[in-house]
């Protein structure tokens, strides 16, 4: 059984993260806990989130010494703000931990990306080159080595499952990058006041046109560049992405769907579709992230989607624990 | 032309106001403002209400002095916070405004209500007692006479509307007291950042159980006793009042169709239903009251409908200057 | 293992039904059928559901011969049309099929029901009296002994569990009979095309007002009167019942609450409140019920919330099936 | 007075046709039809769209002789099927009337598009050849003089109107084909009864991808190909276009911002955002469209937002009628 602490356990990535680990058969719960400055520090989780009530009833204690919340622990969930999980993600692998942080902090290895994108300085280099990228299908030799596991969010993950199996095989012209616009739910802001996610506020909209964190994080991940827009959409969880690229010359549909068979065809938290494309609701509440495309001519749309609170972060990062110790890829999450 | 002023326009209801003022032939909009500590002074109106971009582009002003403020405006319509409207409406009255409150403020001539569901001490209790109550089909009379009308909110107008008929013929057994179960678009709880709020934490679920404080104003009004239990609704505007009622023996349903005839077939804003009930959609977006019931035995159900922030705020808070400066009760409100 | 069919798995319940039973380690799905005249014979299980795509994908077999079907088989469920359930059952009975019937044809011991709220003649008397009603928390040993379980549909089992313990302890004051309003969402009204239930006709509105089949189930199994006002409310899943009662004299809410503790301290799917009362998200997805209520002087609010397709259809029908067999009694449900 | 009819007014843009003619203070509305196989034949309009109760209450009478239908009437406008409008416009049109075309009957000047896309012969040519496209902002001179006009649906007004004012400058680079990814409400798909718009199903999905007919109606009136990707979103009404596209070397945001500037300064129905994007909220139930953009070296992202039924059909026929007779362009549109 694995000793296993949530941080942030207020948040909604937390609380399924949280979820996930009260059914999973290696796995005792030894604590979730919040920053010590919250206002949910000491409330029940349940009490948060009232659909674990007789599930997870759990207390939301403050974590305020990091080393003493670390004894006797063997893993760590980070569903913490970007510099949180910076400053104590070291202290947690200091003490032995291994850390699955779905943060942004070890994403990316460059610490000029931190200073432009995420407003700090990053300190904590050695961890950073070290830390696996836990895109869990591309990824699975380095999650299964590291002790510190970058889980990406839900605007990387799907459009990087559904670009890489063709940027592998080389099939697209990628002087014309490639479009992606991707509408996420509400949740993705995460669980805060906020007048922008006021229920009378949000309707469908773009934001962070050209300057989105998620734009460099994918494109360096891919090694090429893409247009990245997302949007606000007026639902609770899930995104959809479309993706719009344009092929080599001969490149033909046959060769698109084999490459994302090779790709996938052992990945069972990828779906791929033989004809049509999925719709937002075949993922909402489930850990798969769904694929399928159409062709004409040169140009190709592929549409991705999934919970972005689970494959796009909770399940993802269960996924990536039950890799790095070596249990059935999906235990806990179907 | 009167010239106007709104005060809280930066919320829903004052900005439903302005909406409805820009299109009044005989109102000059002569400013909008908001209290001098909101974060929203010195915005344009429109670019915190988009869809009104175009249509009203005027300033949020900061409230500083509110003598200086009343120069040269004979009308004044208050969506402040109930105690910002008691401070300052003595004010404008004072300066020889007209002063339409869509607040709390001066609804109930008992100063101890005040202290009880208001939480503050009520200190203009001269203007509370020569206010008059602004619902608009039963008080015409003094409305046309007052200088400060209080404007119901959205429950005690749609429950006092689809009540007051019945119990005035005296068809109601009121041992049984009427419940009043009604459910509430999000607007209802204002423009703000709140986490109850967030669009992720919004569903379904009654509050204020026993304890809301639009319960004793509706009693008060009504002459007597009701249960009301207000809920919230996974929509941004509307309220819907399903009200249960045991009728006096030998009531018959010609005599409610009747009672609600003689009540509101001159009205031009209450819409009577002759067969079935009122759905939300019939009236969001509309200045109406819709009213409808069914009768079973000695068994009544009428169901009320009303937009929250139109006939339960801004159109009303219109259709009572309408009455008070004898223009047609409707203008620019259809 | 247990040889188990689902009848009509084309509609929200039959899918919830299957969902379960694919996780069930008792039971081997045999197979999902549909109506011989369904437009979705033939067609794949996922095609329909997309989210159980990899999950469940048998195909939709038609139902033409039920003798044919009925071989080999222990268990059956029908998610079917209160007539086909009428039809069908006995002969899945006379192979020697244990069945679950989530239709209302067996839940009202009385003939005459059937002719005025349902529109048909009832045939098969001698089944009908010899169903066990499977409101789980109530009907255990009758369930045990029983070969037909008639499982109540949605409003029924949130307006019984809220009341019984109440009337089983003589609490209420049935004079005035308990006011029943609750809101469903539209998966209730099943899987189809329907000008009603278009996404853009859909808002808050009530149903049914006085004549809803419901009604007499429920005061029939609670033995005393109750008004029951049905609304459609714009979300897929959920309802939310507030119910207002009258105490008898001097009842504290120490009794109340002692009632409902003695009723369900071990059962597991019911959840009480020891403050506050249920939001409709604590229950979307999950197959409990939640109980909360707030008393005032002799009036009484309680409030159910409960997910109408899973304690109000597929996971009671489950949790029947589990207490029919022996096994524990949330297996497969959480 | 214009005596006005409107054929198809059950439907959702016959309805706000309706509502906005109605209030025009040059419009007599002599009636409304249906289509005389339709179920809703003989009941009044607000039946069908009670919001408009006590505003229209006409019935909805079968259309059953054209010839007859046209006496008296100066304008029709038609809210029919494409193969409908394709087979009466011409006899309204011989009769005298001037009409105003919401289907897709006559608006791109290619019989073999109507055979690929339509799916019928189109025997009009005539017709055909002498509609206006009633495209407001840009046809009005043609408009002026038209016995027909063919006023375009949602998606090719948003569009055209986003990238017109671009390619008539020149400013586009079209090798890179611009990407249009829409969503749009339900509304979209007509008042009907349908699995695929019931409540439950909706969520946000592509669909149409390469081969929805509006490509080519858009590539054709542009004279420029592009991408088109249309998507159901899970709200009632509006739609938002992010458009994604290359511009020319050296094109400065100065110029884009001219090209607008130059195109729309002087048109009251489109709304150019001098900072930032709009949001659908921005549009709903107004007869706007409103226009933003961002830029980053050659990439542009446009984002344009209109209701779908309003500048995407009722508010622009109403209109191209007011340009057409001479009135104020926005007259019963604000």
């Amino acid at each position: 059984m694995l000793n296993t602490l949530i941080v942030g356990a207020s948040g909604y990535t937390g609380a399924e993260v949280a979820a996930y680990l009260q059914r999973h058969p290696h796995v005792h719960l030894s604590g979730l806990m919040v920053s010590s400055e919250s206002s949910d520090a000491g409330k029940c989780f349940s009490e948060l989130h009232p659909q674990y009530k007789g599930i997870v009833d759990l207390p939301l204690q403050p974590l305020t010494d990091v080393t003493e919340a670390a004894k006797d622990i063997d893993v760590v969930f980070l569903a913490t703000a970007h510099e949180v999980s910076h400053d104590i993600a070291p202290i947690f692998l200091a003490e032995g931990c291994t850390v699955f942080d779905l943060s942004g902090a070890y994403r990316v290895q460059n610490t000029q990306f931190y200073a432009k994108y995420y407003g700090f300085e990053h300190k904590n280099t050695a961890w950073l080159e070290q830390a696996a990228y836990g895109l869990a299908e591309w990824q699975a030799e380095k999650i299964k080595q590291a002790r510190l596991i970058a889980v990406p969010g839900c605007y990387p993950t799907v459009s990087q499952l559904s670009l890489k199996p063709l940027l592998e095989q080389n099939l697209l012209d990628t002087e014309h990058w490639p479009v992606i616009n991707a509408v996420s739910g509400v949740s993705g802001a995460g669980r805060k006041a906020s007048i922008t996610n006021n229920f009378c506020e949000v309707s469908l909209q773009p934001y962070g046109i050209f300057n989105h964190r998620h734009q460099p994080e994918i494109a360096t991940h891919l090694g090429t560049e893409v247009i990245f827009t997302p949007h606000l959409g007026n639902f609770s969880r899930g995104i959809l992405a479309t993706i719009t690229c344009k092929l080599k010359p001969g490149v033909t549909e046959a060769q698109i769907r084999e490459s994302y068979q090779q790709a996938y065809h052992d990945k069972p938290l990828v779906r791929l579709y033989s004809k049509g494309v999925p719709a937002l609701k075949a993922v909402v509440g489930s850990p798969f992230c769904d694929i399928g495309f159409a062709v004409q001519g040169q140009h190709l749309i592929i549409v991705g989607a999934e919970d972005n609170l689970l494959k796009g972060a909770a399940a993802q990062a269960v996924q990536c624990m039950n890799i790095r110790f070596g249990y059935e890829e999906t235990l806990a999450l179907l």
